[in-house]
This record gives structure tokens, C-alpha cells and sequence, in this order.
């Protein structure tokens, strides 16, 4: 048995990026749980409504993504917010196209590179990926309560 | 510029270790932003209170470093379950000096071994750590929901 030592790579950017898209499946699901309604105007304790969040997601992950890889970062949403949940989830899945094709594009170099992301946010590039991803799932788990307090049963959080 | 491959590292053992404690301080703040007795009684449609949550993640952190490290899987919290805040605090600050130690004793070779887990879930070790990270996090967030319906403002997210 070898040693743990600080250097041991435990999760490489294949990996990662499958994460994140499993991680993203599974937002996409709860996404769909929601009635169309409850989607855009339920929410608890003066919280934002899941579509918000979703928004919130949308405006991270290619934007971070492009960021990481050029260095250049460039906020998202400057046209028109989706209205119905079919426009978020076209969003959804045209950035799940986006991701596949830029992810594995992002040098090598970049992840261990501090940057400052959208002018405000310094940290290393990979810390940027981890936060959106984080994100999202404890967002995600709110949308859960709001889904039960709905009385709909939200989706598995182990299958993605 | 390098390009990325399959092979590039981007999270190593002990910064995934960094991680997950930052995660479980946030978690810790989380607990004490309950009053006592919301902690153990309150919930929304149905869901869990936040102790319970609490003692799944109290009993996946520590079984799940030791079932990595030696291929043995013991299941956690066959005593008493604690019954006040304070207790489960203290369990969670001898678990967090445990989590430093036992961490970097992972034998390097495990974290990409499939093993099963509690004789249920296979899977690499790396994710069944990655598992009790995220589903720490997806249920925080659920308690953030429970302490913003009770008119408590949550930790911030960010600051770990």
C-alpha cells in the first residue's frame, strides 16, 4: 500500500466534467418537476423561485467555463429572461451541448491559474468550476423543499 | 498554451480534503442557526428535521474515510443518538479532528478502486467521497430553506 501524499490526483477534468453534467441531469429533472406556475412564483421565506436559481445556474456555467479557458470573462443574460420553463430548458440543453464541446478545451494550465472571475471573484480556476457546481446542488436542494411543500416528489438525488 | 486531455489533475487528495472541511464548517454554522428546539422538531412537507440530516452526515463522514482507508465497512452511530444541539456539535468537532487524520492516511491507490460500500453501493472510492460531499451540500440547502421559513437568516454560502 503506497501512502497518501499531498500530490495524489484524485479527480482529474474527464471527471469532473462528468460530474458536472450528472449534476446537471438532475437539475434539469427538477426543473421539470415543477408545475410551469409554481416554477415562477413559488417560493418559501422570501426566497427566490427556482426559475430565478435556474436563471442563476445558466448565468455561471458557460460564462465560467469561457472565462476559464480565455481568460476573458463576459456576464451572461444580457438579452431577454426565459418566460416558460421550455425556453430555460432549451437553454439547459443548448449549455450542456456548450459545455461538452469547451470543457475539455480549457488548457491544462488554467485550473491551477488564479483569475478574477467577472471582476470580483479571485480564486483559482478551478475553485470558480467547484463553486458553480456546489452551487447549484445546494440551490437545488431548495428546490427539493419547494417541490415537497408542492406535494410533488422531487427526483432521485442519486440517479443522474 | 497546454491543451486539457483526459489525464490532467485538477483536484488533488488534499484539496478535496480543504474542501470538504470547508464544507462541513459551513455545515456546522448551519446547525448552530437553529434554536434547539426547530432543530429537532421543524420541517416542510414532510422532509426530515435538520438533526436528523445532521446525524446522516455524521454517520457517512468518518464510516466512509474508514471503509476507504481499509476495505472495511462499518456502519456508524449503533450508541444513542444525541438528543441536544451542543451533542451533536461535539461529535461533529471530534469527527472534524478525525477527518484531518484519517484523511491523509487514504492509501493513494483506493480513491479510484470500485469497492462497495456498507455491502450496497459500488462504485469507485472517490465517489462515494464525492457522494457524501454533495449530498451534504444538497441537504444544507434544504436547511437553509427550513431556518429562511423561520425567519432566520442562513450562513453564507461562501464563506467557508
Amino acid at each position: 500500500m503506497t501512502a497518501a501524499t499531498e500530490s495524489v490526483s484524485v479527480v482529474s477534468a474527464d471527471t469532473l466534467l462528468k460530474n458536472w453534467q450528472g449534476h446537471r441531469r438532475l437539475t434539469r429533472k427538477t426543473i421539470e418537476a415543477f408545475p410551469e406556475d409554481k416554477l415562477f412564483d413559488f417560493s418559501i421565506g422570501g426566497m427566490r423561485t427556482f426559475a430565478v436559481l435556474a436563471q442563476e445556474f445558466i448565468g455561471m456555467t458557460i460564462p465560467i467555463v469561457d472565462g476559464v479557458t480565455t481568460g476573458k470573462w463576459v456576464a451572461y443574460g444580457e438579452g431577454p429572461k426565459p418566460t416558460t420553463r421550455q425556453e430555460i430548458l432549451d437553454i439547459w440543453d443548448r449549455q450542456t451541448r456548450e459545455l461538452d464541446e469547451k470543457f475539455p478545451a480549457i488548457p491544462a494550465h488554467r485550473f491551477a491559474e488564479v483569475d478574477t472571475a467577472f471582476g470580483q471573484w479571485t480564486m483559482p480556476c478551478i475553485d470558480m468550476i467547484q463553486y458553480a457546481i456546489d452551487n447549484e446542488i445546494h440551490h437545488r436542494g431548495q428546490g427539493y423543499v419547494y417541490l415537497r411543500a408542492l406535494g410533488i416528489e422531487p427526483p432521485h438525488f442519486w440517479e443522474r
